[in-house]
């Protein structure tokens, strides 16, 4: 299955800026790019990033598109073949058994809950099917599909559904992950800190530059 | 299968304090007890409510133990059947479908992911596999399935994965919920804000007044 990955080449993750400074945010979302393109080669898919800047993946094809998201999406929904999946990048935690999972399962329109209401991943087999990335788009999406009279499936995956955004989604990437972006957070210090009621991450030295 | 419903009844949820007060908690934590009830019902299980105070509730059996969470839920391993699951009573987002992915996964050991580490649901097939409760336990859990050289599964699941710990998780409930936790939150002037990056709870006057 073609899957297409959006990526934010310039200025990627900026609500971790309380714990990372921009040379790492970009560094770190490129490994979390990694982890996802490496679950969607194992899972027997053929990624394609859509990134806003040029970038350089090996046997990667990338597309460069700086228009919003949604558009630039959208036109590969148009030009792709009739069965295209959209994966967002900053998904750490997804393995190749969370994407078969996704990519096995019937339907014109399958969608993956997002912690927050968002969209992480989905896959269109229905040529009329456009997205509308948002806030709460998960709801949209479902309508959007509903709209085109698609028949819509709901995957119920915890590793699709955490998309890294602040600084505590941290966590589960150090408690569940074993790939790029985990092992990227031990290297630059991160450790998880069991105090309070519920985890929450710790970094003794930021040395936060920018 | 039996099915324990770990619940304290005295105070619960007090991380919810911001926004709720402490009768508030005690109704709020009900109605999510009732909707994880009723989703073991329709997945076929039949609910054993293990708290730590007296309590009536319509056609459930209630066994009270005032003990350690732990030590509570292993005398019920102990004296329950070949196959018992434990399913937190904090999950109003679990549906009877999410259940039976859990029940019907094979293994001598089931456990689902848990934002945050922890252990919001598992399946006990194995007579020595006893739980320790705590934050991240869940990594402990596996630890402790396979000294007694248990196979261990692991289930992929948002629903499983979404404990009510603090405010902040009541988004989801509204955006994704449909049973009674919803309801309540609703009729108690809780909706979804998406101001800022990701969604985030508001209640215009909570009248809070303990």
């Amino acid at each position: 299955m073609q899957v297409i990955v959006p990526f934010d080449g310039e200025t990627p993750k900026t609500r971790l800026d309380p714990v990372l400074d921009r040379r790492e945010r970009r560094q770190f979302a490129r490994t979390m790019l990694e982890d996802v393109l490496g679950a969607i080669r194992s899972a027997g898919g053929s990624p394609l990033v859509l990134s806003t800047t040029s970038l350089d993946i090996p046997e990667t094809p990338v597309c460069v598109d700086d228009r919003d998201l949604s558009v630039a999406v959208n036109a590969q929904l148009r030009a792709g073949p009739g069965e295209v999946a959209v994966v967002m990048a900053d998904l750490p935690l997804v393995t190749a058994a969370t994407l078969e999972r996704l990519f096995e399962r019937e339907g014109d329109v399958v969608i993956a809950y997002g912690i927050g209401g968002g969209t992480n991943a989905l896959v269109s087999r229905h040529p009329a099917f456009r997205v509308d990335y948002h806030e709460g788009s998960y709801h949209d999406h479902l309508a959007n599909a509903r709209e085109v009279d698609a028949e819509v499936s709901v995957v119920d995956s915890y590793r699709l559904s955490h998309d890294i955004d602040e600084p505590n989604d941290l966590v589960d990437v150090l408690l569940y992950g074993d790939g790029a972006a985990a092992t990227w957070l031990r290297q630059h210090g991160f450790s998880v800190s069991s105090d309070t009621g519920r985890s929450t991450i710790q970094r003794p030295d930021p040395q936060k530059v920018d």
